[in-house]
């Protein structure tokens, strides 16, 4: 899925600089990508679920699905939910550190990794190899901690 | 994409008897599931300022990630998130209606037509016509409503 990783990198370029849609308010900002993590966050617990813990029994539509979920999260140009002025010094109900526009290479090189990551789930899970997706679960796992890291404050 | 259609359908039944995770607390559940609906609605409101009001210029790749984030909702199996103690005579922080679960042929039928109208907005949102795009986000408008009408309550 080369074209769709391309299209993430478009895609994440471009919001940057032009939002899909009129420019939200900064709270609007916030509930979305807040939104849009929580969600992520069910779909990848379906996946430790099935792939990783073996919980639950392995179900390669219900993988497809969360994994195809995840990815239209990390394609979705999310990059149009960060204005400057939406970090923790200036917002309300947001860990994210300012430091995430002050090191705007980094924020970039995150993002981009999420989205990779992201992108190669949703082609492992097409494969229905669960010890390639449980591989690949950590692989984006460390992309999003990555991110957490560097800019997300402690609770 | 008939078999997006079909797998939905089968995700659908699927998941109001098979949760693809262990089973969350309804809490959980609830947490969810608006965030799934939270992270659709931002990208319903890039369909509307792009193909519908045209507040935004028209961009046909910024409309495909916004559908595919749609549909994948849509077909993520959220009939897991509806356990039956999670209406809002049994718990807090929803305004799902007990008449859900009373009417469990009207909430399948609801839940279907929701699969059926976003996949179809994947598909015209491929296309790149935007007249038809907004045509088609007024057909899930309309499913989305369908279900508000009959099981959410007013604020």
């Amino acid at each position: 899925m080369k074209k769709i990783t391309v299209l993430t990198a478009a895609l994440l370029a471009t919001t940057f600089t032009l939002p899909a849609a009129a420019q939200l308010s900064v709270e609007d900002q916030i509930t979305a990508r807040k939104a849009a993590y929580q969600f992520m966050s069910w779909n990848m617990g379906k996946i430790k679920a099935q792939a990783v813990d073996g919980d639950v029994e392995f179900n390669v539509d219900q993988m497809k699905a969360a994994a195809n979920a995840i990815a239209a999260v990390a394609n979705s140009g999310m990059g149009a939910l960060y204005s400057p002025d939406s970090s923790l010094d200036k917002a309300d109900n947001t860990r994210l550190k300012p430091d995430f526009f002050q090191n705007p290479d980094r924020a970039r090189e995150v993002g981009m990794n999420f989205g990779r990551e992201a992108n190669k789930l949703q082609d492992v899970a097409a494969s229905g190899d669960r010890a390639a997706l449980a591989r690949q679960f950590s692989a984006l796992g460390q992309a999003c901690k990555a991110c957490h890291d560097d800019f997300r404050a402690e609770k």
